[in-house]
Order: structure tokens, then C-alpha cells, then sequence
């Protein structure tokens, strides 16, 4: 690979032929150069969003008579040609070109002659592609609103068949209280619709239209910078032309929406690969999403939970990597900011992976609800509800009765038994107040169905929350 | 400094005496547990919060009935005690006690007995601690909020007093065309205006009031979220206990966006230290903003603007560390999350200390005007004009005028002469169109009356935009 | 805190009159301006090395015959006395003093007078902080590979106990193979040794003295910097002055080592918080290092290891941090650069305390060898035994096998019994050579002792390398 | 890219078919969890050393018996073919196998049948994945290492033609004394040497055998491991086989390596786009290193610098996703490791590029050596000449010195003149024992010569150093 780029053998001679700037020069780029230069390589990614954004522009400069209409009609039919061509997969991208801009322009006046010429009037690479790289990050945005969407929806309908299943509650791994599976999983609804509210605080201050600033200083042509907005769907111009070329915010905003996000996914995958260990047995991927091995003919991986824990560090990276390549940049547009674009598809591509997998693992899996609710039982898990019985009947300040509880449990514990198990003289020993009416709080059941404080784990709090986001997830998509 | 840490002398004992959560444990914890585990040497910074969150909870528990109002009354002069402790520098920090949650419940107990003990009912420190930190983390952003409007004044103020002043503009730190020293400024308004944003939108979300969702699981008292929630100026309670005290997007948005501001101002900072660096010389700190050497006595160094630069550092590693520590997390606690609150400290002071030297260097710098005009007009800066020039008035396509005047710009460049001092039949050489009146768009000042396109440099378009943006700025902190 | 910082009531006369570069300015630097600039409130951790360095500079002085040894002994007295005022805490540090250099060498020449002032001669704050700092960077590598090889040393203890101890060897943290404990625990020790050696490579890349390279270029006064070197116990001077006074390599390789350390102890820590939990139950540590809970009497969380796992975070950001500030710097030294130490202090910190609680509880750790055992057996964990038995008895191409082994373990999981409970019927059903030998390779025992390839989990292996271990670590710190 | 991800329409039926752990799966893989799975399309850049492991370890069975002579001649003729093929492209690589692995594998079992299907006795993915991982990044190391020599030979061998030649010495970007232009490119020389150690170093840290240590516990098979390691160049196989299948150490540490070296690369950059810039002009690249403008046909950029410098983002990310992914796994192997290939592949593509482009610009950069020479004294630059003058001369002791020339400085500033400007007697205002002899010491040159401490910027010690690097890296490459 590596090799590939310091032995390229393109000649300079083709690639100052081609070279679009290449007026002044009287040597071409060496190889060297034009290998760590070109970048269509990946920016052509941005394809569709340079075409589209070429239209608008067109359409403007006829409209504001910079260009004429018959000149506009030649570059929309062009345009729309070069569309065809490659997604028919006939378009052939040339690294001497350097880019995608460079390669569709150089293409259509190939095609149209002189009006392709007039396209690039009052415009320059610098917003062009600020414009090409907003409208391909809100493209992205709103595919990914829709999956984590899904995902949600997946969710709060496993979520509503399990709000009153129990299992146990956990704090530093160890068993805290019972809490419902249900519950469990609408923690992640909750952490998904702040990722989809970030997503959507993002996109509303990407939309402005960097078009028509050109290089930095904008232009002395009478454009009509409200009309490419408009074509474009963004709510308005930038308002400043250096800053509009040189601003990259909304893709770092949208690294740090998504490597957040991944950070939920990573607690959810954590989760469903120790659920599926062997001494938790919480849960069961099916054959559909989990891999076997290559030598040990028994396994049964959660591979794609791992791959989602591991594509947090492709995000955070994506994010770390740009901020670098960010910090201490002069204004106007550097080539720095070349190195914007494959982050924000690398870690696009593992959003869209990692959400689609998530979704299937979700309406895959299969709980073994037997083996959570008995372990959610077991541990001491309803110690706090002895804390709050004897606050709450014996009027015990709370404080106390965390210690005087704390002294039971060490009893069952050293007799190996759990607390239902200690008699109540054994309990009246350390607390003479209490009375038979504890046992009553020491169950499972007993102990989720207390918890109807706002955001508590009672199965109707749960149910009513599962049922409340599925109506707003159903709303909105319907 | 790392020596103290394992030589901690502190005997278990005393250490076991004061642990409150310490009724089952034989042994006390270790000293080294001691050391690790403890907080209160950085959390006590959530004292004033800490407080705060504790007197709306014991309003809600003696308005619910839970505890009576005498309790509620002896826990508020209480509370006020200690705050009037901390504040006079009274209150003696313990380490054994862990955090600044424990050192204030037990010090209320040994003020008022039987009452302080009674706080803690419905209330587990997993959901305090998530309060008090939102509770910081919103008043961080209000401060902040602030300074940056400030610097956003400042920038504004002296882009309208320079709003026709020309200056280089520049790409790849190559003069490209003549901007106005106003119109660069009022970028970086429009970059603050996006740091506001980005804060007000974190404040929006972290705004729910994570309190009474206890340990993990909500509570069985019958406790009134929605009133502590409105005590404490939140919108609204969390609605999932699990996720509430699991949760601190609220935290990485907020490192996010400081980010992002970081980054901001590094950009500002670089180009002050350029600026001011002798072949420039575009601008002149005051001694109140340089520091000299302790060996060249001539010295006059930016040393704020290279610290602010160099604070991106800490605002970057600060969110990467975070992240890193919530990765795979399962729910809910886990003390991991403890490692939460020194990133944002340290990237709050950074971004404190940043905003107010940006402030004051932006308020005290001397603009060098004459040398700044002198190098707008270098550097065949007014190129773009000429390919303009024949585009608008030859009607030459763009792509084609671009070429020709490439080649008017080696031809200069070959003579070592301006673009201007070519004489008209040298430049019909090159296109025999061209008449006498294309040397009316070869100054700088033409060049920059021309960008008159929404967002360009025309000094009329920076004048507006800074006046827009101070009256804006104006009205609201009036 | 912050507000601390922009309310500074210091007054800038008072700070003027202390400035030791402040004899051309004529106003003094303003508060906001000392805020961001001073770093004694840190740097102040370099007190010690400081000392060391200007008694070495000022022997070399006088041996040179730069300044008189009346000078030189002066000099000594005065550094012992404030060496003295500093471990008694009597040393008041001056912010307006800025630095911990100046600080001592104002209060030297307080002391002795005009020698105090000759101290500087040849020298400058660039190459004596970059000293400093690296005999700080050089002291905390000596103290943290003492406690590397004592957390070595605890394992390996662990492991040779535990070297015939099975365990469930698990990928994907799904059952794989039966391993032993001991074997487990050796894989810690491997990666702590590699721990040490990028530590000793460190060491020695940094093991090169700046002092003498004065502010960049070095200085025209006859020094003798092989005898600094020497004094200082470095191997040699640094070879070009530009570089030594804007290198932080040292600082930057450490940073990484560290990375790289404490992603291997969250590994560990990651383990012991799965096994500590109550599904697993593999290990129990003891009250010394757990912790409990503010509302849940019975909890005993495994908090250090926890914090050592969160403490990555610490150490990979503190690495980002650093090389986020020297991304770009020209040279020589940039005041960028003064953000060097907090990342690398706080980086020592979170290693120091790491290294000693996971030392601690390794030492503290109670195995639960019958639960081990019982989980190593099940999973069908010895399926990759019956693919070796037909490779080698009945000569069946290795990837074959693996299919036949899979059809078994099929089998035995529908009718959820183990592979040893399978008939030999049933057996050569699927391949109908298999011969009752078979059923000799399916106990967890065998298959260990089989292991016997380098590097292999079979016990004499373990005991082997746990031993080799011990008398390394021993030998050396003997 | 992403839409083609998750409308994936290979069919199940046909991903089973092939899938080669696929024996007890009744359903095949999902589409999305093939597409998160598979890695081929980026691990086929493993195939060189997939074969050349496959080949040694082929051998190693045929040696000790465990497969026959015949079949480990079939082995070796068919990887043979698969090589020929993969080199002339003829090779298809299919995503439903996964890996280059398997894809390679199953291609040897179609040509050549039973005898590929021993190839995999005594060996897991696992344990091969991790041996062509280190061949993948020694061989990497050895190229890298070969361009760092070639760049500081190029560095050299200007620093040895500019040995002599003044430029102005920075501080801050201020000027602070006269350096050579020798010495300042000398330096980087020094930052290389020190990149290539730690290359250096962590080939030989990586340099053991993972090969034998299959799955995670070793193997049943009488295997040579001595033998695989040496066919395969490495010092000696892992010592624990658990740690060998989980251990990227290796990875981490090179892309430590390669992110202090990419900072270096991005000083270098940063300085050569300032010197590039019009005000400073210190060094003209030709049209082989600079690029255009779409709009401005005047520009030449630096463009080549720029993304060096950007590079940096890229490293330092993939340090930081590595590192992220691989906190918190428990042992042994886990699939999050499979995110470890694309950072290093994606940093060492940035390496090569970034050293290949800083290695000729620095080959075609044109010195201005007459703009240096000027502003090398400008600004004061010889201040510190004169404080060492009254020191030396009059025996003053530097502090007091310092002040002097302090208000010597501001003299020559307030009447806007250099310091040899000044008269003798303005000169004696301040300190009376000045005589003539001090303007010896004024000028550039004289303050150059006057460095010769060891390091210093005289022009001999920099021919000298010069030369001693040039030897150095000629005898090594010869």
C-alpha cells in the first residue's frame, strides 16, 4: 500500500497536462506531490453534493444574468450526464485532477466546451467544497436519525415486554437492587434521544451556505447568495467569508455527537457481552449474530457487541484527529483542512455499522428472564428496602438505619443465608422495633413494585415510559 | 509529590472511626485504598452546589410529609452554618470522609444530631453527586456564557474602528487577496456566536434534575420530583433512574464544546504570535500583555497568546479523557465516573483564564495599519481581479481568464514588477482585449469595494455586521 | 475556583517590583496577564531537581573559573538553606515571581547577595527548566519501575500458588479452553515486563543534559558542560542547542509508556471487577479494598479497581494533551511549552497510585479455585481436545476435524448435556473411527497438562516461568 | 459507501456455504453482521506475511512429523500459486470469508485439498493474526527507518552548505539571538535520530514469536516454536501464550513512535509555511512543492507542508482509537482487536507520504540567505552579547548585567536604532565602565563565532556536526 505511493510512476508530463492551476507552472507537481495532494481518492465520496451544489450555482448565475440561460441549460445537461456516468460506474476519476471538484469540472467542459468554462465563475474550490462537505454531513445526519431512531424503537418494544421482568440492579458490578430488564433497556432510549437532540442541535447550525464566499473575500460578481441557500435547502448564508471557508465546526460537532453516541453503544455492547457469558447466561445472541472459530468448534462470540465497544475508538479518534488538525490554523482556507474528510467517513461508516448492528442484536437476543430474576434476588439486593422500612415505620433516621441494616446483612452473611432467611429475633436483636411486617419488603416484587418515585423502576413506570416513546417514535416516522 | 501518596502515614483506624459507610467492614480500608478512592480534595468544589441540592431536597422531604418541618428547619440552619464555614475558610476538609457529600452530611450531623442523619432518606450519593456536578457544570456555562460575549464585544468593537482598514488576506499563509483587517476580526465573532450556541444548547439538555432517582432504582417514599426539580431552577426530573445516575453526556457535550472554542482561539492566538513577530509586525502587544527573558533583555513575548494556544491541550484531553473513561461502562454507577470532575475543572480554568487574556490582548493590541496595507497590495493580490475584470467585461470564460491572467502574473514575476506596473501592451500580449480600464481594479482599495456579495470584505458589509453584532450583544446583557 | 483566578486582587506594582525581566517594562504585567503566565502553583513539584541543577552549573562556574569559588560556596550555603526552608515549608512561593526558577533564585540572592546574581552567568530558563524537568521525568521512572517489579513480583507470587489451578481460559469472554490461574496471572507479568523496558528505554534516551545551551544557542563563556553532565549524572550533553531547549521527547515517550502501562493494569482491573461479581465469583477481595455504599448496607464494591481502569483515561489524555501543544511549534522554545508539566505530573500521579492499589490487591485477592474449576469444565471448553484426538490418532486433516468436532458439540448441546456425557455411539455416529481413548482427553485436567508447548498453560510450564520471574526480580533487587 | 454497507445483498445462503467456523450454525451470518465482521477488505494487506508465516509453520510441522513431507510440499507449491496470483491480481478476495486468513486458506484447500486442511494443526487465528500483525509492522519499521536516514541526510547536507550562513534565532517567534541556518536544520537532524531509536527500539520489543501459541493456551501438538521464530527472523517465540494472542503492544508503541515523529514533522512544516510567507520569505519552494489556485492565479502554495503538518491529526488519532480500543478487554483475545489494523495501516500511509514530502521539499527548498542575514540582527538581536560582555569584562554579575542592557535596549528602541547605533557615551550613562571594545561583540557575526560551547551555533561546531551525521548515515547505508 505504502509502497504503491512512493512508486507511482504516473508521469509529471500527463499530470501537468491535466493540471487545472497549471498555467504558470513550467515543471509539473512532482509524484511525490500529487501523492500526498490528490485527495480524490476519497473525496469523491462527495460526488452527488458537488453536483448538486454546481446546479444551484448555475441556476444563480443565469438567474442574476452572470451567465446566460443557454449556458446554464449546456452545464445542467452536462452535470446531469456526469451524474449518470458515474453511478453507472463509467466514470473515471484521475488522481491528476487532484479532486472530485477538479474532475467533474474538467469533465464537463470535456463534454460542453466553453460553458463549462463559465461554471466556476464567482466561486471558488474553497466554498465549493465547504458547501460539498456541509451538504454530504446533513445527508449523513439524517440517515443516521433515522437509525438511531430504529434502534430506539427496537428497544422500548423489548422494553415494554420486559417491564416487569425483573433482574438485578447493579452498581460497580455488584448487586445493588432489583431493577425490571424493561428499565434497563429505556436507560438507552434516554441516552439515544440526547444523541438524536445533539444530532439535531448540529445540523441547525450547519445549515448556512458557505456558497459564494470564494476564496475568502467574496466577490465583486452580483451573485444572489439567498437563492443558492434556498436551492440548497439551508436556512441562510454564512455571514462572514473568511470565516465561512475556513470554518470545519460542523464536522467537529458532528464527531463529538457521534463519538458520545458511541459511548452509549460501548456501555450497551459491555452489557450484552458479559450478559452472554457463560456464569451470567443473561441473555442469547442467535447464529445471526454471533461468529464461531476458527479453532475451537464450540464458540459462540458476540463479535459484533465487541466490534461496536471497539468502534468507539475509531469515533473518538475521528474527533481527536480533526481538533488537531484544527488547532493553530491561520485563517484563511490551509490544505490542513483537507484532512477533514476521511475522519467524518470513517466514523460515519462505523455509526451506520454500528446502530444497524446494534438494532438486529437488540431484536435478536433472547432473555432468560428465569436466571435474571434469580439472581436479582440474591446478593442482599433488598438491604435498602429494610433501610427505608425502618425510616419509614420505625421513624429511624436514615443514617441509622443504613448501619443497623448494615449489621443484619453482616449476620445472614456470616450464616451463609440470605436476609428473608434471618428470624425475627435475630433481626430484633439488632433492632428491637422491628416486626413481622418487614418480610413483606424483602421480595423482589415487592421491592420493584415500591419504586413508583418519578423515573423509579415500578413495572408501571416502565411500561408507561416504554409505551409513551413508542407513540412518539411512531408519530414521527408515520 | 507522588511520594506522599504511597508514604501516607494516616492510621486505618482513624480512617475506619469516620467512614460512614463503614458499619459491616472489620478492617478499615487501606491507605492506599484511602488515597485512591478519595475525592474531597477536588469535589469540594461542589460545596456551594452541594448545599444548594441538599436544602431543595429537605424542603421536598418536609413538604412530602417524609421529614418534619422542625427537622427541615434545624437542616437549613445547619446547612447555613457550614456554608458560612466553608466560605470563612473554617471548615476542615477530611479525607477519611471521602468526598465533599460526606464531609458535609457528617459535619451537619455533629451540628445538629438526630435531624442531619435524616438528609439522606430517598436520597443515595449517586443521584447527589449527578445534581451537584449538572449544577456546576450550568453554572460554569453561565460564567462562560459571559466571557464570551465579551471577547465577542471586543472583537466586534475594534473590527468596526478597522472595518476599512486593509490587511492581507490570507490562504496557506500566502497573500491571496486584500481583505480588510475588520472583516478578519468579525470571523471570529461568528466563530464565538457558534461557542454560544453550542453552550446554550448543552445547559438545554443537562438541564433535568437527576435527584430522587437514588441508588439506581427510584425510591419507595413518596417523594415530589417535580418540586426539587423546580427548587433547583431544572426544567424537569430525569425520567429513568438507571440512566440518571449513570449519565454524563452533560459533561462531554460541555468538553465538547470547549473544545471546539479552544480550537477557536488557538486559531487567534497563532496568528497574534505571528502577527507580532517582527517580519510581520501587523500588530504590538503592550508591556501588560508580553513577558520578557531572563536572558535577552529585549525580549517582548506574546506569552498569553502561545499559553491560550497551548490550552487547546488541555481542552482536548480533557473530553478524550472522559470519553476514554466512560467506554463500556455497564449500568449504572460505577466509580469509574468519579475521574468525571478534574477534566472539567481543569478545562473550565483553562477556558476561563483563555476567554479573559483573549479579551484583554484583543482590547490592548495596537494595530500596525500602514504595514498592513503596504503587504495588502503584494504578492499580485489583486490577480483574482484581473480574471474577474475579463470574465465580467471581455466576457472571457472563467476557467480561460484564470489562465491568461496566470500568465500576466509570470510575466510580472519574471520582471519582479507589480501586476500594475505592466504596461497595457505587454498585457495585450497575453489578450488582446484588454483595454486601460483594467488598471482601475489593480488597487487594493478597488479590489476590496468590490466584494460587496453578502458576507464579503466591502468595508460597508464589515461596518454593518460589526455594528449588528454589538447592538446584539448590546441589548442583551442590557 | 476559576472565579478565583479572574478576581485576582493581586496588585499589579506590587508584582512589578519583583519581575526579574521587568527592567524595560514600564508598566507591569496585569493580573489576567500573571494569571495565565505564572507556574509556580506547579512547577514548584521541581523544587529539588532545581537545586540539583544550579549546584551542578555553579561548580562547573567556579571550576571553570566563570565565577570565584567564594561565589560557588555562597551559592551552596544559600541553596542548602533554602533546600532546608522548602522540606520545613517555610519557603513562601511568589506568583509574581512566576516560576519556581525564579523563585529560588530571587530568594538566593535575598540571601547572599551579588554571588546570587552571578549564578545565572552561562545560563538561561530555557535549558535550566528543560533540565529540571527531565531529572524530575528520570526521578519518577526510578520510583515507578521499583513498583512495576514489585507488582511483578505479587504476581508472580499469585501464580506460582495458583500454577496447576484451572480456570476457564476465555475469548470473546466466552468459555474457550481450560487455563490455570497461575498461567493468567503470568500473562500480567509479561506485559509489565515490556512496561519496564519502554520505561529503561526512556530512561536512556533522555539521559542527556541541555544545561549549557543556554536560551537556543548556546553561550560565549568557556563552560564545561561534560562536567554539568557528569555532576548531574547524565550520560552527555544534549548535541544541538536549538533542540535541547524545545525537545519535550522525554516527556512525551514517558507519557506513552505510561499510556501503554495503564491500559494494561485496566485489563486487569476489568478482570477483577467481572470476577468479583457475583455471577463470576472467581476472586473476593477483602474490606481493605472494597468499599460500601451510602444507601446499600450490604454493597462491597471493588472501587480501586474501578479507579484503576477510569485512570487510563488520565494517562491517554495527559499523552494527547502534550502532543496536542507541540503539534506546530516552530523552534526554539515556545511558551507552549510551560503546558509540558501538569500532564506529566498528574499522568505520575494516577501511575503511582495505580501500580500501589493494584499491588495491593493482587496481595489481597482470595481465589475461589472451586468455582474456577467448575466453570472451566463446562462450555464444552475441551471441544478443541476431541479436534486435536482425531488429528493426531485418526490422522484427520486439522480443518475436518474441526467439523466433526463441531457436529458433537451440536449434538450435546440439544440435549444440553456435556461432551464427555455423549455415548461412544453417539460419538461415531459423526466419525466412526473415535475409539473410547477419546473420552481420556475431555476432563479440563488433561487438557491443561497437555499444553506443554512453550509458552503453553500446562502446569510445570507455569510453575516454571513463575519461578524463572521470581529469581529475575529478585536478583535484581537484591 | 455507508447506504452500500447496509443494503448489502449477498445472500445468506451463499455467506454459509463458505463460511469456514460454520459447522453447528444452522442460520448463516446476517447481512449487517457480515458487513461489521469481515475485515478482508483492509487485512488483505496481510497477505504477504499470512504466507511467509504459513510457510515457516508449515515446516515446523513437517520437521517434528505432524504433517507429512508430501503435504508440506503441496503447502508450499500452492501458497506459491496463491502468491503468483494475488501479485498479478488474479486473486479474488471474498467478503463471506471474512479474513485474509481464511480467504487464503480455503483457497489453498481448493487447489491442493486434504494437505491445506492440515495447514491450520497446532495454530488458531489467533495466534496467526498476531505473528503477521509483527511481520506486518517490522517490515514497516525497516522502510520507515530507511526514509528518517534519508531525511536527515538531506537535512545534513544543507546544514553543512549553510553551516556558516546567519539567520535570526527565535524564541516566541521573537527574535532572540543570531543562529546559523545550519544549526537550526541540524536540529531536526537530532529529533530523527531520536525517532529512529525509538523505531529501533520497539522492533526489538516486538521481535518474539506469537506462532504455537494457538487459541489462548497453548497446544497439545509436539511443536518446534524455536523453530517458526527463526525461520521467521524473530529474536525468540512469546513466553505466555495467553499474553501473545492479546498483546498490541507492538502496535501501540509504534504508533507512539510515529506520533512524536509526526510532531516533529509538523515544526518542521509549520516553520517552512512561515518561512514561506511573503513578510518572511527565508526560503522559496519551486513549482514541484507548491500548488495553485482555482481562483487566484497568482498563488503558490505550500501545500506539501500544510498536509504534513495535518498529519499529525492522523497519527496522534490512531495512537488514541488504539489505545481506547484496547482499555478495559480481559484476556484472552476478544474481537475489539480486530480494530487495530486500519490506525496503523492509515498512520503509516501518513508517515510515508509525510517523510517522502519532507524529505524533497527540504532537497528543493532555495535558502534566501541575504533575507536571513538581515533580520538575523535586527531586533535587538545581540542584547545578550552585550549582558555576557559586561559580565566577562566587568565582572558584573549577569543579573545585575541583564538589567543593564535592559535599559541599553530600551534607549536604542525609544530613539528607533539598533544597539551598535548607540554612542559610546549614551552607553556609559548607564554603566559607566563600558569602553569601545563592547561593539566588537555587536555583530552577527561576532555573536555566531562567539557560541562555541559544545551544541552552540558557531559556524565550526555546525560544519562539524554536520559532517559527523553525514559519515554516520553513509557508513550505515553502505
Amino acid at each position: 500500500m505504502s509502497a504503491d505511493k512512493t512508486n507511482n510512476t504516473n508521469t509529471s508530463s500527463q499530470a501537468n497536462t491535466n493540471a487545472q492551476w497549471g498555467g504558470r507552472f513550467a515543471g509539473g507537481p512532482s509524484d511525490i506531490m500529487q501523492a500526498i495532494n490528490a485527495s480524490v481518492s476519497f473525496d469523491k465520496a462527495l460526488w452527488k453534493q458537488d453536483i448538486e451544489g454546481s446546479l444551484a450555482h448555475a441556476a444563480m448565475l443565469a438567474h442574476t444574468g452572470i451567465i446566460t440561460r443557454e449556458d446554464e441549460a449546456a452545464i445542467r445537461d452536462g452535470l446531469a450526464a456526469i451524474r449518470g456516468d458515474i453511478e453507472a460506474q463509467r466514470f473515471d476519476f484521475s488522481e491528476a485532477l487532484e479532486d472530485i471538484h477538479m474532475n467533474i469540472e474538467v469533465r464537463l467542459s470535456e463534454r460542453i466546451g466553453e460553458a463549462g468554462k463559465r461554471l466556476h465563475t464567482a466561486r471558488s474550490r474553497n466554498d465549493q467544497v465547504a458547501t460539498d462537505f456541509r451538504l454530504w454531513v446533513r445527508d449523513a445526519i439524517d440517515g443516521l436519525d433515522q437509525q438511531v431512531a430504529s434502534l430506539m424503537r427496537a428497544l422500548a418494544t423489548r422494553a415494554e415486554a420486559h417491564a416487569a421482568d425483573p433482574m438485578p440492579g447493579f452498581t460497580h458490578l455488584q448487586t445493588a437492587q432489583p431493577v425490571t430488564f424493561g428499565h434497563h433497556l429505556m436507560a438507552y432510549v434516554e441516552m439515544l434521544a440526547r444523541d438524536r437532540g445533539r444530532l439535531s442541535d448540529t445540523r441547525k447550525r450547519l445549515n448556512e451556505c458557505p456558497l459564494g464566499s470564494a476564496a475568502l473575500a467574496g466577490t465583486s460578481f452580483p451573485i444572489d447568495r439567498q437563492m443558492t441557500a434556498r436551492l440548497l435547502k439551508f436556512d441562510r448564508p454564512t455571514a462572514n467569508s473568511l470565516d465561512a471557508v475556513s470554518d470545519r465546526d460542523f464536522a467537529l460537532e458532528y464527531l463529538s455527537a457521534l463519538s458520545i453516541m458511541a459511548m452509549h453503544l460501548s456501555r450497551l455492547a459491555e452489557e450484552i457481552v458479559i450478559w452472554c457469558s457463560s456464569p451470567f447466561s443473561f441473555i442469547r445472541l442467535s447464529d445471526a449474530f454471533t461468529t464461531g472459530s476458527s479453532i475451537m468448534p464450540q464458540k459462540r462470540n458476540p463479535d459484533a457487541a465487541e466490534l461496536i465497544r471497539a468502534k468507539t475508538g475509531r469515533m473518538t479518534s475521528s474527533l481527536v484527529g480533526l481538533l488537531t488538525v484544527m488547532k493553530g490554523l491561520p485563517l484563511a482556507y490551509a490544505k490542513d483542512m483537507q484532512e477533514d474528510k476521511e475522519p467524518v467517513f470513517a466514523a460515519t461508516d462505523a455509526a451506520v455499522l454500528s446502530l444497524a448492528a446494534c438494532d438486529g442484536m437488540i431484536r435478536d437476543m433472547t432473555a432468560n428472564t428465569e436466571k435474571m430474576r434469580a439472581l436479582a434476588g440474591s446478593g442482599f439486593s433488598t438491604a435498602t428496602d429494610i433501610a427505608d422500612w425502618l425510616v419509614r415505620v420505625l421513624k429511624v433516621p436514615f443514617r441509622t438505619a443504613h448501619h443497623i441494616t448494615g449489621r443484619l446483612v453482616a449476620r445472614a452473611e456470616a450464616k451463609n443465608i440470605g436476609l428473608s432467611e434471618l428470624s425475627l429475633a435475630e433481626m430484633q436483636e439488632e433492632e428491637a422495633g422491628i416486626t413481622d411486617d418487614i418480610f413483606s419488603v424483602l421480595t423482589v416484587e415487592a421491592s420493584i413494585a415500591s419504586r413508583t418515585s418519578e423515573g423509579g423502576t415500578a413495572a408501571s413506570n416502565v411500561s408507561r415510559e416504554a409505551k409513551k416513546w413508542l407513540a412518539a417514535l411512531n408519530r414521527v416516522s408515520a
